[in-house]
């Protein structure tokens, strides 16, 4: 039921721009510009009562004033406007608003008034609210937005979604998920000031939407803990949730009070539901999206023993350390894989486990080295998981087809694979596209690649309680 | 002394390549290339019996038949021959060796008599020897290196030196500084297996080194921890030195013994000498590079205290946590400061602090609203570092020239000030490279940001015990 009326803010076939702009720089101007942008499909009607047309929309007056139906609302006029919007929109039996606007719960007693009448309209229509304060909704496989952040480049549809209560940074968040990472992005949800719509609410509507894998949360408050634990229980035994918790410290927590209305004191009910709920916590926006990645293209591991093949021993020493700190374990690599690397060694090497590919290399090549070493990993039954630690620039044939090369081996893999990589920058970055492109989730540190394999172990784990 | 001898290995009028090839993806190759791509001033000569010439460079068959005086003499042939070679550099009176080539202690009881031979040589002549098996030197300012790594960019001079006990990942590391970085290397030493030159014989030089203002450290295995401690105690006093530990762990420590011969049980030995020598230690090369950045372009903070201006309210409370978890605390900004602040936010928004930009920015613009945040936290005496969230795309203008607008606050700045900045890909990266220009470490992650701001805090208050 809940996820039937959330699906139509992530689907609607047709949508109204309230307090739509002539002014290119006006958030009511970029919702549209980026409607076009993207390429949406649906009908778009502009609401403004000084204009007949913006940027080639037709314009009216008023909601009321469309002769068809209308599945999406966008409000972006200023607050003390927004109670009278709304109650044009229940009139029109419109069931979904997105409030753009800021000036409700965060702006004072007045603000607080507002919001009370905006809701009373929104109660009256049957109403579903995302917002106020929200840069809204981004739906790249039904190339719909309502964010007032342009959107100029193309949004890659892919298995990763994103709910955030809050809306500036989640703009920028997205401008850099589609300009830097590979993943692709589901849906995105902006919560804004969460006076109806919330976490568990879209969590409901991605439970059942078969194009998220993974869903990344950032949250500073929970206003119904029970209900997000219901929800997040039942999605949890069935795809994986990230949370990047905000409030975690005392000064956080006061500057979440100040952004969100968030109360402090919640860290410790989060800390909770983060377990009861099997969620993956997260420190940072960079740990929430290493940790996506590694769970949005893999399968998950039988254990927590990991198998390390590094072009150097340096590097070898670094991902030890860093499986060992992240709780993993090194896989006791079997006697007779160990023997073979050695038979292909310079007689001054000795085979051992993590694997050291540097000495190989120098034997077989830089390409081939690598091959050698994931293929001894993944054959080798002791071997839950894969660290690949590549580096760029050393042998120069490496800087060609490493990626054509682990292809045959990658394509069947049956336990996760990631790999740690540095190197110039610009070879790195295309390298990194190519494993991505196959589905490895690629780091510049091996500790982020130890983390993220840990999060993967984790949720492993954690997904065996699903049977009670 | 011992400065004086190292001195040599950085800053040679001349240097000799045995084992120079014809073979293009041969060490012996490679070595020469890189000395003619960087344009080193110096005599060169090949040492090749079966050659006339190499890449232009007039060839001998053995160190005893150049003439002149050689500074550096750089050995790439395979290990048996090294004992021999070794004996004719003493012989010509050579006083400083770099041995590329692996096969000595590392690789069992032939290769470490092998490094007797090799040592014994070394004693009589009086020869510092820097390896073997390393990429040894790398001296921008003075078109100089030793490493087998090709290089092909050009190599930015900057600040900070690297002293690494690993070869092969000290290569693709500093390709990756070389292009990705902004910061600058003074002086890059692999040690590799460390037979004669170690950490403590290069801090002691790069202590004289006036182009060094901070230095990295990847160590396994400290030879002589008394001198170590000696000579970085009396470093750390005058600069920062921050130290990353490779076999931290267990699994770590076992690997570093077959890399480095770096023995177990060493890691609390690093841990007394990391406190008592005033050692910033970092977790991965990561961090290591963050924190070197910040010590290396600013003045030392007065205090623990910082001054936080963010973009988006989500993002203030995201730099709260991170500020606190590095161990720092939000400063008592002035209640005049905050009054005046109030007076420039539209009605809806309350000031405070951590400074959320966001309505400032509504009213006065993007640019404007980070000028505005940070010359609030650079004038507040409350304040001991300033650190700045940044985000591109959100208002069209911020993507232009944040940096001019910020610049005449910078030049005058007399306290650290960090930014954090994440957006579209192209935009953040020029925007990061100007505001490095400035000498303003930039970071993608708010958490990265906060622990170097940690790091620069934790190396002042050491520094107050230099007086004893």
């Amino acid at each position: 039921m809940s996820a039937d009326e959330i699906r139509l803010f992530f689907e609607p076939e047709s949508v109204a721009v309230v307090g739509a702009s002539r002014n290119p720089e006006k958030f009511g101007s970029v919702v549209i510009q980026n409607l076009q942008n993207l390429g949406y499909p649906g009908k778009v009607w502009a609401i403004n009562p000084r204009a007949d047309e913006i940027l080639g929309v037709k314009s009216l007056p008023s909601i009321r004033a469309i002769e068809e139906e209308v599945d999406v609302v966008i409000i972006a006029v200023p607050a003390a406007v927004v109670p009278q919007v709304m109650r044009d929109c229940a009139q029109k039996d419109v069931r979904n608003v997105v409030i753009i606007s800021s000036g409700f719960s965060e702006a004072g007693e007045e603000g607080q008034k507002r919001l009370e009448e905006t809701l009373k309209f929104a109660h009256q229509g049957g109403i579903r609210i995302l917002g106020p304060n929200t840069t809204g909704i981004l739906s790249p496989k039904f190339r719909f937005s309502t964010t007032f952040v342009p959107l100029t480049a193309d949004i890659k549809a892919g298995p990763v979604a994103f709910i955030a209560q809050t809306g500036m940074f989640a703009g920028v968040l997205l401008h850099h998920i589609i300009t830097a990472e590979h993943f692709g992005i589901s849906k995105v949800a902006g919560l804004g000031n969460k006076s109806d719509t919330d976490e568990a609410d879209i969590l409901e509507y991605l439970y059942e939407d078969e194009d998220t894998r993974v869903v990344m949360i950032y949250m500073e408050g929970v206003k119904d803990g029970r209900r997000f634990l219901n929800v997040a229980r039942k999605y949890t035994c069935a795809k994986p949730l990230v949370l990047l918790k905000g409030g975690r410290t005392p000064a956080g927590a006061k500057a979440a009070f100040s952004h969100t209305g968030s109360l402090a004191g919640q860290y410790s009910l989060m800390e909770t539901l983060v377990k009861q709920a099997r969620i993956i916590p997260a420190h940072d926006v960079q740990e929430m999206m290493d940790f996506a990645k590694a769970l949005a293209y893999q399968p998950l591991p039988r254990g927590p023993r990991v198998g390390i093949a590094s072009m150097s021993g340096g590097a070898a020493v670094m991902a030890s350390d860093a499986i060992t700190e992240a709780g993993l374990a090194l896989a006791p690599l079997d006697s007779r894989h160990i023997s073979y690397l050695q038979t292909l060694l310079p007689e001054w090497a000795v085979a051992t486990h993590p694997i050291d590919l540097e000495p190989l290399m120098e034997t077989v090549g830089g390409n081939e080295g690598y091959r050698i070493g994931l293929e001894t990993l993944l054959g080798d039954p002791s071997v839950d998981m894969c660290l690949l630690v590549m580096g760029v620039g050393l042998f120069r044939e490496a800087e060609g087809n490493a990626v054509t090369m682990l292809a045959p081996l990658l394509r069947k893999r049956d336990k996760p694979v990631v790999v740690s990589l540095i190197g110039p920058k610009k070879p790195c970055e295309l390298l990194t596209a190519q494993l991505e492109e196959m589905k490895v989730p690629t780091y510049p540190m091996v500790t982020r690649a130890a983390k993220s394999l840990a999060a993967m172990s984790q949720y492993a784990e954690l997904k065996l309680g699903c049977g009670d």
